[in-house]
């Protein structure tokens, strides 16, 4: 990390780790320049999103063979919708949260209209959820800690109650994944997708990944497919059988440079574990939120919930002038993100921050306060994060 | 390139360039390391997918603002596919060449299949191409340079006769981008995708490009919408609203590693250009063919075209054991690859090739046929090749 920044927005895009380079490094000099086209086999290319999807799956208690990593976090969620919208064809809604992130609201959209029959997608509050299920939903679509205000949901009884009523349940976890030990196996989660470039560290638009339970491959099928999920994509057929297990929901080969990259960014989980980062993630956020609630009492919302089975690594504050709050801040190095409406984002990624930076933030956002610099700052250009 | 072997494979996968790997260091060490997030704006992130695909545009005879970089050939296939079917909703038929790459067949059938209404894809001879075009066609999709036979088509006389039909054109240039000089603008073409890790050398599994032309931008929806295709990216808005121009095209933000290698592998293009590159392609195969047929008299059967306008820069040879030839090639470093059925497959990637790298290629095969090692070498592991 650069010496002179308090990176808060590891919830965001995370660091650059010296085993992602070096990954990306061998991928170049030995594996392209010298192995060339051979290294799709001789190198594992071939295997790469199955490989590496198993290096992670530990980390959504997904078993081996649960999980691929291709395309990306929106196109993962296409293959999921459009898949699961075929197994339950007598049913007619969709329902997701008006708090989602946008773009999970589009593809679902998306994929709807192109169900071949009548679906629709009702976006709710996820307060409304138990009301709104019904026999006619054939799938939610949940994410699992809100972008906006850190909120996390109850995954495992959520789920149940999804399936209650015969209905499919599919989560996003890209605010989870890397920050809180998830278990898709215990909460029976029938599918799930996340990204990587957020507290998995895999660089600036790193591939997706999907998760799809055991008992459902080789009965949802891919609706995007292509010839790396061919069951033979070396004998060239006409007709598109799929391979077995998470390969047939790669469609064509993902940039090897971009899956090395996430390749050695998950070599750390070889030294951690989510339990430790986890405990790491929640004394950091404890602190952060006891040094503002002391330091700087009445002056912010928390928007965040305070107990820690309800939210992750991310700390949310409200204030009518957050954006100037966060470019003020931004001024002094102290990085972290604005969201609409009027929150302050702060990400407390467990694996690179340390405590002595929730110390130094909050010094900054004292005098952010105290001095009004968020006044002036509040007419800065937008800097837009992802 | 390894000293040690002679490449005729570069139509499968490209080499690495100095400057290919020089951007992506530059990626990692700086705009990712050091600018972090900040990175998307100030390092031009949010822009690489359409500046990229300025760069490219020249090579396909695009204008700037036709062509985009993300994703893979088949998922921006997916997106023409669909975003077209839409377009002319009141005829049902798609017609695409048996002969196609098998891919392209697949993702065709799967975007028909999710139209919304009764569409049929016929594979079709690609040769019965007129006799089948009628009112009820909508879509047209065939492969520029066929990659088994390296035939390359009439480009503007098809999409021609297309059009007249009142159907729309979609061209796949897989294995023409880089390799010889195209010109969709004076072709009149529609819509085309294409592939960057063949002749363009962006690395294995690089991004895919997409163009469309400039008239139908704005009314060609993207079937597969996501937030950096939005209008307004940063406003989070429920509602999709596509950004103008190529940027719609774009899904999630695409690996910045991974375009980076493809940025720096078209710096070549600043040095050179494809008229230059065509003329020594065409050079170097008319010498490959001569020499075989001069040596090797009777042995193989030539498949690819003789005719210039016929060809790109691959040679194809069929015979009984090409299997055999083309491993026992392997096992002295030349690197070919083998297509069913019966066809070893060479390519001749002007960027990187020298004659005397043809010479040497044409003595091995002379050596390989009389000493009858391919007998030997048919046995050989199968050593599958994109």
């Amino acid at each position: 990390m650069p010496d002179d920044i308090v990176y808060l927005d590891g919830n965001s895009l995370g660091p650059v780790s010296a085993s992602a380079r070096r990954r990306v490094l061998e991928v170049i000099d030995t594996e392209w320049a010298h192995g060339l086209v051979g290294s799709w086999n001789a190198a594992g290319w071939m295997a790469a999103p199955t490989r590496i999807g198993d290096h992670l799956a530990p980390l959504i208690g997904a078993r081996a063979g649960e999980v691929v990593v291709a395309d990306t976090l929106t196109l993962a969620l296409a293959k999921l919708i459009g898949g699961a919208l075929a197994l339950l064809p007598e049913r007619h809604v969709v329902l997701t949260d008006v708090a989602n992130f946008h773009s999970d609201l589009y593809i679902v959209r998306a994929m709807a209209a192109r169900a071949g029959r009548d679906v629709v997608v009702k976006t709710i509050e996820r307060s409304s959820l138990d009301a709104e299920l019904s026999a006619d939903v054939a799938l939610v679509m949940l994410t699992h800690v809100d972008f906006r205000t850190g909120e996390m949901l109850d995954m495992k009884g959520i789920t149940e109650r999804v399936h209650a009523h015969g209905a499919l349940m599919l989560w996003d976890f890209a605010h989870s994944t890397g920050a809180v030990p998830l278990d898709v196996s215990d909460a029976n989660v029938d599918f799930a997708a996340g990204c990587t470039y957020k507290y998995l560290n895999g660089g600036p638009g790193a591939p997706g990944f999907m998760y799809v339970r055991s008992s459902w491959q080789g009965v949802l099928e891919n609706p995007l497919p292509g010839w790396l999920g061919h069951a033979r994509p070396f004998d060239f057929e006409l007709e598109y059988v799929p391979a077995s297990g998470m390969q047939a929901f790669v469609t064509s080969s993902p940039s090897m440079i971009a899956l090395a990259a996430l390749d050695g960014a998950l070599e750390v989980w070889n030294r951690t574990s989510i339990e430790k980062a986890r405990a790491k993630s929640l004394a950091m956020t404890d602190l952060f939120i006891d040094l503002v609630e002391h330091r700087l009492a009445g002056v912010f919302e928390l928007v965040t919930p305070r107990e820690h089975a309800k939210r992750a690594s991310q700390v949310s504050l409200r204030h009518t002038h957050a954006y100037g709050v966060v470019q003020a801040l931004i001024e002094r190095g102290v990085i972290g993100d604005f969201r609409d409406p009027a929150i302050a984002r702060f990400g407390f990624a467990p694996l690179f921050l340390r405590y002595v930076d929730v110390y130094d933030a909050v010094d900054h956002l004292v005098e952010v306060m105290e001095s009004e610099a968020y006044l002036a700052a509040r007419f800065a250009l937008r800097n837009p994060v992802t």
